[in-house]
């Protein structure tokens, strides 16, 4: 199990990420170019398989075994006004995750996604990052960990989302830091939010990011300032993937905007990353961008819990399936292979 | 079975087209506005329920029976030199998707939609669209009745797809009749042609057009004269889905040029149709457009097949997940509902 000891141990890890597979990813490219369709005709498709391909390091590669992790903490900027639900709701959708009522349970069972749901002290809730730091060293150690510790053996494709009221303030904080901007380039309605709430949160952002700016000196210090705790473990297991070849299918804007800090510490971090959805969340098509990713689906989702990503597994399998069990223009006998 | 026993009865048909059951499609909003989510946060996938609800006429719809159905046909004009592959790929394609070897079997097998193909007449080509009509009224009223004959009693949500050598020729003419604008803004490079291949294809629909402008009174003769039989077949198919109150999910650029001279005559028809895919064949995304329909996905295949509709299969079925499986904030206990 990958297990990050110091914030030296962790920034050692993202300094020096493993590439993919080229032998892997080119006897994919040769596969696809033998198979009965013209050149390209299965556009991102053909990337796909490409992509799974270079990951996994062999020609075919799977993705039966699709594992599904959300992530729940609370956040004590909450009590600043940004959201339009109460800090309760949080636990109460945990319940809601737990008993198989939510939206993120449809859709990984629609998917044949394995979800499991990992509460992360909700009722110790972070620091108001208007005024302290979010975390210790010793707590983000610890959400980072459990989000590594959360990736199980034999993952083939992993993804993330989260649960947390008044979470994307801290996302937008976490933007705005690790990629420049102001406040209101990167936050948005939310859940909801109405025009006085927006206000207040673009508010809260710039005041955590005058109080921490000069304390962000790196990707830990920064989701140490600002994050929070689902938000760095979301961090922890995207990398821990990453360091165990596994690919992720990137969720919303707050699962992306956890790993924001790390990709301004080495911009390879999304190489393994395929973003599943840009959600109707203003600042998510924009970090997209940041990323060099364009999304696989457009489909105004702004509810996290992992749903945008879980949507795309469908088509990860579906691009694998056909570079999988398509015919060669050799075997069909059909006309026209090159 | 639904079958046209003349051109006069077909344009009867479109003229009488069923509409929406409203008690469903209310039933399904309303239910929407309990589920354990902010309002409008699954963005798409609320409308999807809410339209298959319409289609179903209850407040949870179903798709559990998806059919998918291939039309494969020959084209005279293809001797113009209008495509990249030889008219005898159009054979060879059907003994590979009868085999189970082609992109479509993949992915139909990875959505779990059921698929069968229909093989017309492909030893005798359609007349060359750019000296004689396509079809013979007979012709075309056995290619729509034999698409109309392809929907399954049960079948509840349809995909078709298209294989025939040289039909992004007919289709563009068909675009260019139906709808206005020129040859070019239609076609485009299909398979992989060559900037000569591309001057032929924009030569030969201007002479289709020049031919039959003024015998294309309405939707049959249009489809007679410039169209094919798998284009006929799917427009059948379409239309009979219609009649059966099946929503259809609509392919990429051939299948819905298919419609084009349908929806000219009754732009109702695409209100049971969800667009599944924009395909990269230049004029698919101008005729989604006229047809006033977003696509659910933009990946980039030009391949044809019903390999576009394919891969939306699986966000209609996320979406009737979540409307159905879904707790309410009632049954959850969860903060927040309205």
């Amino acid at each position: 199990m990958i297990r990050f000891t110091s914030p030296a141990a962790f920034a050692a890890a993202l300094a020096a990420l493993p590439a993919a597979d080229e032998p892997g990813r080119e006897a994919a490219l040769e596969r696809q170019s033998r198979l009965t369709k013209p050149a390209g005709a299965l556009g991102r498709l053909e990337d796909i398989a490409v992509f799974m391909a270079g990951w996994q390091g062999c020609e075919r590669p799977r993705a039966d075994a699709v594992q599904a992790v959300v992530f729940a903490g609370n956040h004590g900027v909450a009590a600043q006004g940004v959201s339009a639900y109460p800090p309760e709701v949080t636990v109460q959708m945990v319940a809601n995750f737990e008993a198989g009522g939510a939206a993120i349970n449809a859709l990984t069972r629609a998917c044949g996604a394995q979800l499991s749901v990992v509460a992360l002290d909700l009722d110790r809730p972070t620091g108001d990052i208007t005024r302290v730091p979010a975390m210790s060293v010793e707590e983000c150690l610890d959400a980072l960990n459990r989000g590594a510790a959360a990736l199980r053996d034999g993952t083939q494709l992993l993804l993330v989302g989260e649960m947390g009221i008044g979470n994307t303030t801290p996302a937008a904080a976490l933007c705005a830091q690790a990629l420049g901007g102001a406040a209101r380039d990167w936050i948005g309605r939310g859940t909801g939010l109405d025009d006085a709430g927006l206000a207040r949160k673009a508010a809260a952002v710039e005041a955590a990011l005058a109080l921490h700016r000069a304390g962000c000196t790196d990707a830990f210090e920064t989701l140490r300032r600002l994050g929070g705790r689902e938000i760095a473990a979301m961090a922890g297991a995207i990398l821990a993937a990453r360091l165990a070849r596994v690919p992720v299918l990137l969720d919303g804007f707050i699962a992306c905007a956890a790993i924001a800090p790390l990709v301004r510490a080495n911009p390879a971090l999304t190489q393994h990353c395929l973003a599943a959805h840009c959600s109707a969340e203003a600042g998510h098509a924009r970090l997209l961008s940041t990323f060099g990713l364009e999304p696989l689906l457009t489909l105004g989702l702004r509810l996290g819990e992992g749903t945008g990503a879980a949507l795309a597994v469908p088509i990860v399998r579906a691009a694998l399936a056909a570079h999988d069990e398509m015919a060669t223009f050799a075997e069909a006998a059909v006309a026209g292979g090159h």
